[in-house]
């Protein structure tokens, strides 16, 4: 599994950012970090009309400090060599160092486009679950789920945290369980990404419905937190990681639900399909048809444990989720800065600025307000404590 | 690769049709082949508004008649004693068994929709390139384009032959070269399929942009036949097919285009992507950013070449599809009878009867023309002969 990938990189394709942002931030010449924190003060005044709160619930550390890079990549070229492996404690990281990563561009973007706060979790590209093993998956869920901690406390009225987890191919999501529960209990995170394929790309572990996973299932649940399904970067060469496989992700896990009945076993799952839920409202009517077909209840069903995010970055796209997935089950969400940076010049603004085509929806004020807080609210109910302790809400 | 597929019943997944149907297939119970041919006349009367000539571009045999699924079972349960394998002219199959298969679901369903013709090729999920080895496939692609062709002989009006290619994993596709010059040069076919995955959902094969699959683009452009990019069942149980594989694979493919020079070394190669191109017209705003941020032509260049069918299932699907994609690029569909099979108790009419959502959408009417024949007969030059001996056009 591990033969395709590059060791040098982090991965085949380890990144929500292009390649080469990732590989500039291992170089240690970071533009970010170099910038004061200037823009590290709390929500925008200037918030578009009719909205209180808005939680972006799909952010990744995508502008790590050059010392977190350094790190993994210290960890990855010591796969073979396990003795040469840093520890977590080697990694040294200012309080500046810190506020300096973020401010440039998520805090810059959070007070430009009027975002509350964003549930930030380590880049989904970096997880890399196919690279070592489980202690190498560990160590490194261990350093990333600590720098969001330390984002999420610097500056807690812009971040809350979400975990990755040490998944390894192969091995049982018992063993995920242990940083789930220091995460939540010790950290104060709302959630966690999984990712349905830990291999990579080449799909070896069971389905997200077959019982391996249900260990995982049984801490999520008590601990009331909610998952982001989500791959990591992908190291076979078929698969674009942002382009493909993270799409083919999403999908793939709708139909694991369509097909099984893990939500009977779990009612109070919780589960989030990003980027808009890959392939799956644009087929709608094949799924409801699919279910009908194959006997299984209808996907209203299903809307009490699956939602969607609104990582889709053009209006018509917006528009079909929203006309198709009820209110109560759409997040607001940008996966920003990530998966794509430019600015569309049939717009003028930027592709991931997602919040300018639910503001253009045609949608109630009621709906927009539950996509910009009142579902994430209820779909992370931890969230309500981080709300009140940094002052965001009563 | 075999190891996670069911010989008894021809692969994990096999079918385009539900696998209870697949199974009363091979039982020899079918009921469509116990019925008259009544419906097998020429193109309905009752064709709806300002429409001429509409072309089905993806129609599967999936209404093999009993013999051909027969043929197929003894093959299967031979792939590890190849001299127990039968030979493609053991299969016998009468010209009336060849109607009926086809009367009872195909005609019926083109008459009442008003549909002229289809371009028809073998069931997607029976191709099973990853059962056998090489020579298993060609036979039984043998088989079953040679059933395909004695359907468009016998009912020229209503179906033209697209072939299955005797692909396997690992095996270059210059294998497949002399079967489809066969199937184009003796058996009057328009088109083949092409899998991107003949591993079956493991995806072990290059990219489609790799070299390893020039040969079989290179015969293509000298045929002048486009390729439809159509995965075939998984033996991956992480996918189901129709609700997973099928769109992973189209989404793949794209971005396989977006991020290759594919088509600079091939200006006149021509690929579909079926299923309404899986997730991209949904996430087009995301396609446009990639190949922004990757520094990859504009997506309009790629409109020269690649091609997306409307086997999309309910109207707001549709509408998406016809609203980023240029009708220069879609070809009408409804993958009938095929992946879905119900009525959908939201509008009353079957979920495929994908002309209602066209006669619905919001386009002009040389647009609508354009999406029922226009853009088919430009990206398959060749049906022109066979729709002007068929008598369908001058």
């Amino acid at each position: 599994m591990i033969a395709e990938a590059d060791p040098a990189a982090g991965a085949g394709c380890p990144c929500c950012l292009p390649r080469r942002s990732f590989l500039r931030g291992l170089a240690g010449a970071s533009a970010v970090a170099a910038r004061p924190a200037a823009a590290a003060a709390g929500p925008s005044a200037d918030r578009p009309r009719g909205t209180g709160l808005v939680i972006d619930c799909h952010g990744h550390y995508t502008t790590e400090p050059p010392a977190m890079l350094a790190w993994r990549k210290r960890q990855i070229d010591a796969i073979n060599d396990p003795a040469q492996s840093p520890a977590p404690s080697d990694l040294t990281v200012s309080d500046d160092e810190v506020r300096a990563s973020v401010s440039a561009r998520q805090l810059k973007l959070q007070a430009e486009r009027g975002i509350s706060l964003a549930l930030f979790s380590p880049r989904a590209g970096g997880m890399g679950h196919h690279l070592g093993n489980a202690r190498t998956s560990l160590d490194w869920s261990i350093v990333s789920n600590d720098m969001i901690h330390r984002v999420a406390s610097l500056m807690p009225r812009n971040f809350v945290g979400v975990c990755q987890l040490p998944q390894t191919p192969g091995v049982s999501p018992r063993n995920c369980t242990a940083e789930l529960e220091r995460c939540v209990t010790q950290l104060g995170f709302v959630g966690c990404n999984v990712n349905p394929d830990p291999s990579g790309g080449f799909w070896t572990d069971p389905p997200l419905s077959d019982r391996h996973w249900y260990p995982l299932w049984e801490k999520m649940v008590e601990l009331d937190v909610p998952g982001m399904i989500h791959v990591s970067a992908s190291a076979n060469r078929n698969f674009h990681a942002t382009g493909a496989h993270y799409l083919n992700g999403d999908t793939t896990a709708f139909m694991q639900f369509v097909t099984s009945d893990l939500f009977k076993d779990f009612p109070t799952l919780r589960l989030i399909l990003p980027h808009g839920g890959g392939a799956v409202p644009y087929h709608w009517g094949r799924y409801r048809g699919l279910a009908q077909d194959l006997k299984r209840p209808p996907l209203s069903e299903l809307m009490r444990n699956v939602y969607f995010d609104t990582c889709v970055y053009h209006q018509a796209g917006i528009d079909l989720l929203l006309k198709v997935v009820p209110a109560d089950n759409v997040l607001f969400a940008s996966e920003m800065v990530g998966a794509v940076n430019g600015i569309d010049p049939e717009t003028g603004h930027a592709y991931d600025d997602t919040k300018r085509y639910i503001e253009a929806a045609a949608i109630s004020d009621e709906d927009r307000a539950k996509l910009y807080a009142g579902t994430a609210r209820r779909v992370y109910p931890r969230l309500a404590a981080h709300l009140s302790a940094a002052g965001l809400m009563p």
